[in-house]
């Protein structure tokens, strides 16, 4: 629910300076008592202002926040994307599941020769050939990661809403964060269902939940 | 924001027979327009009613939801939670994976004699093991597993806010939900950041995002 300017300028008075009756608040803003009443009973009804009787009005405390709507619509990708990690195609699967233990992270995008993404390996990918294979210092992660064009990917100024839908149809874990060059895809964030718990908590958060 | 009872039968009226004046409206409540004045600038300003000069009030399909505060906290991990997948203490690490693969989750309930939880198995614990040692088959989880009181767990009826928190701060991906029994803690669930994410989506999906 948005305020229109005279009842955010009411909300300020209050704050400042109640409690104050309707009166005095009309007074300062030069206007009429009967004015201001569907302002004053619309504060106090979205819970902005409390009223005492023979007291006036006092600030709840509670902030004039954007709506749910607003609030989650503003959530882009590049406010809540992690750091990408990435490896070379050539790298074996062996180092490749050190990296992920160093950087402690649960998915690794693969990139080819010209820095663009050519792949993604996910803590799934390695634990299954990690069971099946023997020399993993000698297989190269080029040969058992998901590969363009079958990877799904988002942008910085993509919704969050839109990532976390991307996820949940293609049932995985991470999403990279993608900027379209000339060459191919360049990897500039990751975005994951950690990220996504971090939203819904902010969102919480703001709500003062 | 909650509207009172007047402002729910206004809403009803302009629903069922909208346009309608603000005139016809005081009509069929038997009171004086100026009486509902307030109401129906609350119900206009909230976006519920919308107002067209010279035909009337009309519905503007937007429904008096839950807050978002309310909607939050109204959610409970017993209403998110999926089922848990557990594996006995002296089963090997070898089929713990194979356990995880077939049924696709990220996390492996490890439970004691009496049924009860001993342990956590995630796929970081499994990925770890699996490189640095070679007889998968013969090395029984409870060598691996995170133990109690170590494992950080929740209940059917915490909310997904709670639930969410404890994962973020833990830096883990998923929680037994239990239940407390005499003999320990029997596994009746399990949250994960899917399950949030799925929250957070249909956080979206109640406010038409």
């Amino acid at each position: 629910m948005e305020l229109n300017k005279r009842q955010t300028e009411i909300l300020e008075i209050v704050k400042l300076d109640g409690p104050i009756t309707g009166e005095q608040i009309a007074e300062r803003l030069k206007l009429a008592r009967a004015t201001i009443r569907p302002d004053l009973a619309i504060l106090t009804m979205a819970g902005f202002l409390d009223a005492r009787p023979r007291v006036g009005y006092f600030y709840s405390g509670k902030k004039p926040t954007q709506s749910v709507s607003d609030g989650m619509i503003g959530m882009k990708v590049g406010d809540f994307q992690s750091i990408p990690v990435v490896v070379n195609e050539n790298v074996s699967v062996y180092d490749a599941i050190c990296q992920m233990f160093l950087e402690d992270v649960g998915t690794l995008f693969v990139v080819d020769k010209s820095s663009c993404l050519s792949g993604v390996l996910s803590r799934k990918d390695l634990l299954r050939t990690s069971i099946g294979t023997t020399e993993l210092e000698k297989l190269p992660v080029h040969v058992i990661m998901t590969r363009m064009p079958n990877i799904t990917y988002c942008k910085k100024q993509d919704t969050l809403i839109h990532a976390a839908k991307k996820m949940m149809d293609k049932q995985i874990d991470s999403l990279p964060v993608i900027v379209e060059k000339s060459k191919g895809l360049e990897v500039v964030g990751r975005i994951t269902k950690t990220n996504i718990t971090a939203a819904f908590l902010s969102l919480a958060e703001e709500h003062e939940l």
